[in-house]
């Protein structure tokens, strides 16, 4: 479904407590609004538990079918910290405690003079050739290898990583976007905004009710690369929703 | 990775604006809980776009795998809705105008006022030999067909539909646990608490970070299945804090 030009992604979020109700996700959304502001599709989303096979398969189907990955979850010093194995399983290479990582965590907890225990050192590991993602909150690095990039779960964490990664992906012509409010419901609006979709084969508009107590209003999307495009298709929702208005008026319900 | 007498559960979030950051998904979070709630494992979520392929795709994977598939959003009537579709086309069904929603919703409408649209009676769609999901907020059911139960995605009437659906699932043996907080970070405690892991196979243990501004501190989550299993995990993992208070006391950093 990837037209040309087109850049894409899918996020793997891993976590046996975003699947337990005990933590509720903040990543993906986040992820979800900057991938958009870089005009990069998101496509795809999971959620796994922390088991390795199922981060092996998830990530496999994944990083084969979309321009990038981006997982959170997983990379912290704790025997259920099983990302970089699951990770380095998946392409094939060995999990080290990579060279750079183990000073940059040694030098840490040296100046806050701290043990640089052997759990701790867990946070250094990641698949052998692999590029650090910077952490400037708690120092252990995430990482890169091909075209995945491996983040931590921690929202702070996950969301100053995500602001390195982001410049050095290929960005795509952004998707414009235009909000229009319907006073009407779906029901209403729906055959005719199937009609103006149709003959707007370039944009995509979406419909979202919105139900506030007494009754559906709904959120009318009208997206597109290019803003001509766009513009000619929002003209048609707007024209559509004075037609319903006037009808409204001429024969009041 | 389903051990004997557990019920899994899969989710599938249907919809672009998930993706695209401009909703945040608010139902998959409540859905694991709540199904955390009644013994039922959610092993695994999926996001994906308003694409019959993408939707067919993923439904056929998870209904496959798990005991129940859960589905959110696009069973309203515009033409970016095409829930029914797909689910028909992956039980290869006919996807019909039901005649009981039909007059569910007709009666609706009557009492409203309000035409009954081409447009609105897709909502009735759904695939033959389907069962309602009741909808007390505004009509237009849910269903479910096989081991998969299609609800819709505005949260309000997400929530309403699950509680009418839960009751109907089989039940596992609830997964018990219990939250002690480390006022040690991950990398002080790490190496005990997986030998703990280790030495208490039938329990799950987590270990979830948070970072408050000056430095971690950590929750850690004992669960299993079974009460006094779970109390001796917790007994250790408490036995460790205390001992790393004592060596602290002993020689402070």
């Amino acid at each position: 479904m990837t037209a040309e030009g087109t850049v894409t992604a899918a996020m793997l979020a891993i976590g046996d407590e975003l699947l337990s109700g005990r933590t509720r996700d903040k990543n993906i959304g986040h992820a979800a609004h900057m991938l958009t502001l870089c005009g990069i599709d998101l496509k795809e989303v999971r959620i796994v538990p922390d088991e390795e096979e199922e981060i092996v398969a998830a990530l496999n189907a994944l990083r084969a079918r979309y321009t990038y990955v981006l997982t959170s979850g997983g990379i912290g010093p704790t025997h259920d910290d099983i990302t970089a194995d699951a990770v380095s399983r998946a392409f094939g290479l060995p999990c080290i405690h990579d060279e750079k990582a183990m000073e940059l965590l040694g030098a840490m907890y040296e100046r806050r003079g701290m043990e640089f225990t052997e759990t701790r050192k867990r946070m250094a590991r990641m698949p052998q050739g692999a590029e650090h993602i910077p952490n400037p909150v708690s120092t252990a690095p995430g990482f890169r290898i091909g075209n995945v990039h491996v983040m931590a779960g921690v929202p702070q964490v996950f969301e100053a990583m995500l602001d390195h990664v982001l410049p050095t992906l290929a960005h795509g012509r952004k998707m414009l976007s235009v909000a229009i409010i319907s006073p009407y419901g779906e029901g209403e609006i729906g055959l005719r905004l199937g009609a103006i979709q149709k003959a707007h084969p370039e944009t995509s508009i979406g419909s979202y009710p919105r139900f506030g107590g007494s009754g559906f209003t709904t959120e009318l999307i009208v997206r597109a690369r290019d803003e001509s495009v766009m513009e000619a298709a929002a003209a048609d929702v707007r024209a559509m929703l004075e037609a319903i208005r006037v009808e409204k008026e001429a024969s009041p319900a």
